[in-house]
């Protein structure tokens, strides 16, 4: 029972990584803990748009654990060019540290569904950066692309980086983001 | 697919939601979204320690819908006696307006969701109610009795309010909480 307590409150740090979208409606940053909530739900909510059928609890799961690794790594836009490598590799060994506070009977499943959001190779995870790549999307559609006008992201860098893997998971709602994003490239509200 | 975006970003407003008690480390107040997050994840690691056999998976979908209803009625402290009733039905209010943004077919099984949290009768639902009830009572223990402390909350009190629902729910976590609780009254972290 230690060790499951010692883990949970490890994890009180995702709550003090923020990522460069703002909530919509607050001064402040999102922090990873939040947003991970948020995509477990948009996943539930979307489940049926999949792109082949999928176990979403798994995917739910995936969601939950696949920004852990941030609390030693930190989070990056996912527009920085460079480095990811290097990044995943510190990723990998945060959430081997992290998980690895649990029993192993615990802590290897929680790391096989981190994994399986790495390689985004099953459907689920395909399904899962879908949601992932979506929303702040989402927010930046509703807050006058607020994240993209301040760290000078195009419309094309948008679409080129999102494009993918939305269409790959859930092609109906990169159906629906392509529209939405055509409206806001009329609007001028991308950063460069 | 406009219905889907739309709850989801009235989901925001979750974000914004102030509870009692301080993440461990950060000088701001915790928000119901991630504690929904944090649930989740102590939900799924304690699994095992049921008190019946339970799926995870209704518990961890209950989870992440449980504290919507603030988003119209606030967060309300456990140890606030009076007034209930009518927090109660502002939170059904609530739900059934935000989960009615979308299709039926997917609000109302959130819907059912909500509402068996709420009544607190399946194992299932039990289960859910000793992690929530269980969270905020390790951050305390961790945190120098912070919100206790804050809040006038007393070591009886403080059983009182959550042994029953973790004992039905988690007996070996109530175990756990019970020698740590014994601890932190000999150190004094109470508010009372």
């Amino acid at each position: 029972m230690q060790e499951i307590v010692d883990f949970i409150l490890e994890l009180e740090k995702l709550k003090g990584v923020t990522r460069k979208v703002r909530p919509l409606g607050l001064e402040r940053y999102e922090n990873s803990a939040e947003h991970s909530w948020q995509l477990a739900i948009l996943a539930a909510s979307l489940a049926r748009y999949a792109e082949s059928e999928i176990d979403i609890n798994r995917v739910i799961h995936m969601l939950l654990v696949h920004d852990i690794g941030e609390i030693d790594a930190g989070d990056t836009m996912v527009f920085v060019e460079g480095g990811w490598e290097e990044r995943k590799a510190a990723e990998l060994a945060a959430v081997r540290r992290i998980f690895g506070m649990l029993p192993d009977s615990q802590g290897e499943p929680f790391l096989a569904l981190w994994l399986e959001f790495d390689r985004a190779e099953t459907a689920e995870a395909r399904f899962a950066h879908a949601v992932d790549r979506a929303m702040p999307v989402l927010l930046n559609l509703n807050n006058n692309g607020q994240s993209w006008r301040e760290n000078g992201i195009s419309y094309e860098r948008v679409v080129r980086r999102v494009a993918p893997p939305i269409k790959a998971g859930c092609p109906a709602l990169w159906s629906y983001l392509e529209q939405r994003l055509e409206e806001a490239r009329l609007k001028g509200i991308f950063g460069a």
